[in-house]
């Protein structure tokens, strides 16, 4: 096991009508500003609830963030805070208004360009305003990590930076909110939350036997619980489990003295951002074909995986992990993910402006060994098309 | 699954050679109580490594804390923390002084009666100094969370307290501490932290599938290391792994949205306190006792446990529920710990005397149903001879 720190100061809230104590979770007096999406929570009753929790405040609401949140719509939001003297963010949605929010937090408070947040990838946050949370879809982790990610629509750049300035101070995880999400997203949050575990799981073994027993346990969650929240869209305990694997699946605990992999949401970022493809969409076309292309480097741990998550009975090392890397490619489709550029209209056209992507924002050693160059990455894509 | 909170503000430091951060982890011009058991530290050269990283504090020494640490010699360190204006507690061992520490400081800011404190079951604490740890036993969990076992030796009171304020800041974890270890400690260790993993889980289904998992990865990694901590005592990977299983055991984690039994733990706090039993000889004598007395009301969770983490091939319910009791004895057994108060010279003569101090403590309602009476806890007794 590697030397590792693990700190996550997050409060979470869990369960069914937690949104109610947002009123202890706010100081009196703050002067409130309430981040979502598209509008949905103002048709579901989320909104309801979260202002009828907020009467001690000043509440302001910047709505309209779209999904891979745009740098360009999160300065208009930056210009409210200023104007509005906002010294409490509240982001109501999912990991796109969760990351955009976190990003506005930086950005009030930060006195140059904005960008530099991006391109120092986090290192230019000295101070942000603080961050609350009321999550309502099971995806991407954002809600327990100092993690987010933003896209700058007229360069299509979608880039992440890391501030423990903007980590939640609390995240309020009510399974209840997910119940009318439509089944797009919730195929893309499935594989997301799944693919943010094999990340930190399908790389090499390194003895660190919690690390991995938690990873199984979480895959095996989603797994089971996926396909339910499609089938069962009401399953207070489907929801709930896969609510919790989401916000375990990316919080810190599983890269505690282990390598990471992270190439295919580095090179899913540029699908996303020069093509406009979902989040989760990206990760479904990469992971088989990253796993397919390291087939070798990646074995011992794609034999685990196989045994341990989708008990194959097969013998042979290698057929082991290409069934295991079959029966993922199945899970993802069956949660109505496609996995192969072309179901998205994408083909090898699209291959040098990736690489020329990954060239520019410098993400040229990819992997847990550091050793997928772009050159690389243009192999993988061809085997995903 | 149940609504929760989960908070954990304690930073981790994990891995080797860890002990040297300390200097980053303690305010310079600290005034600093570094507290420690019986002088073991002095001759592993633990002692060395932590004043070596405190050049840039003041510290003072206060050792000799028992285990089951004793409220008599913690206010002996009261005392000395008042004298010396301390502002910073450093425990160095395991989880007694850990526990002691925090009794300290909490003790130390208490303006009443020191024993308030365990009274109220910690609601009397309104302050405390800072805490930091330095761990050299897997076992308790109190590095990472707000619990602390007290015993008052006068009257044989054995108890505990809850408190934010004494969390710990910090806590070091480096598995090499551990290599110097007898094996009655590694033992009574490896029990106690498997047990904290079964008296979250062993209870009854509540479809919190990514608690019973990550409680079965923890279980499973502690079967398989336990062990080999007895005969490879310096396997680092293997003290590392059941370093991290004991911490994450009793962190919070697992009780999120989970009933909790504990009942062993409080029954067993009497024999300790009434005649000096090992802290995890009463956890090995009271499982096996406990889950036999109350075999139909935990059958589920005991055969999810028997299939999932002993791999038990029977087919009939009952049947696997009472091999999974006969394992995990064998497996207390296989650590050096003795799973029958004739074991340890005790016979049916202290059953009352049990008794009478579940009553006078007010433990008259134990279990995750709350109906193991004081005259449960005599037959279950009865159980374990």
């Amino acid at each position: 096991m590697n030397n590792f720190e693990f700190w996550n100061t997050t409060k979470i809230i869990f369960g069914a009508g937690q949104i109610a104590s947002l009123r202890e979770q706010i100081p009196a007096g703050a002067r409130v500003l309430i981040t979502y999406g598209g509008g949905s929570i103002k048709q579901n009753g989320i909104f309801e609830q979260v202002t009828a929790a907020l009467e001690h405040v000043t509440w302001f609401e910047f709505g309209g963030i779209e999904a891979n949140p745009h740098f360009e719509t999160c300065l208009k939001a930056v210009d409210l805070a200023q104007s509005e003297q906002i010294d409490f963010m509240l982001a109501v949605g999912g990991g796109s208004v969760i990351d955009a929010t976190k990003f506005i937090a930086a950005a009030t408070k930060h006195s140059g360009d904005p960008w530099d947040i991006i391109e120092t990838f986090g290192a230019a946050v000295s101070d942000a305003l603080p961050v609350g949370c009321v999550l309502t879809l099971a995806a991407t982790g954002s809600e327990m990590n100092p993690t987010s990610v933003v896209t700058r629509a007229a360069t299509h750049d979608k880039l992440f930076f890391n501030s423990e300035y903007v980590r939640p101070r609390f995240s309020i995880l009510d399974p209840e909110t997910t119940y009318s999400l439509p089944p797009r997203q919730v195929g893309n949050g499935v594989v997301d939350s799944f693919v943010h575990v094999l990340e930190q799981y399908v790389t090499y073994p390194a003895q660190a036997k919690v690390q991995d027993r938690f990873a199984e346990g979480l895959l095996s969650t989603i797994i089971e619980d996926g396909p339910k929240a499609l089938s069962e869209p009401h399953n207070y305990d489907v929801r709930a489990n896969l609510m919790w694997s989401a916000t375990m699946a990316l919080n810190g605990l599983l890269a505690t003295g282990t390598p990471g992999d992270w190439a295919s949401h580095l090179i899913g970022q540029e699908l996303t951002g020069l093509y406009g493809l979902d989040h989760g969409q990206t990760l479904a076309i990469l992971i088989p074909a990253i796993w397919t292309y390291k087939l070798e480097q990646k074995q011992a741990k794609l034999v685990q995986y196989g045994q341990r998550v989708w008990h194959i009975q097969e013998t042979e090392p290698e057929k082991i992990a290409q069934q295991a890397i079959l029966l993922t490619r199945q899970f993802f489709e069956t949660m109505g993910v496609k996995t192969r550029l072309s179901d998205y209209g994408l083909d090898e056209s699209v291959i040098p402006a990736v690489v020329a992507k990954l060239n520019e924002h410098q993400f040229t050693q990819l992997g847990e060994h550091g050793d997928i160059t772009p050159e690389d990455a243009a192999n993988i894509l061809k085997l995903a098309l």
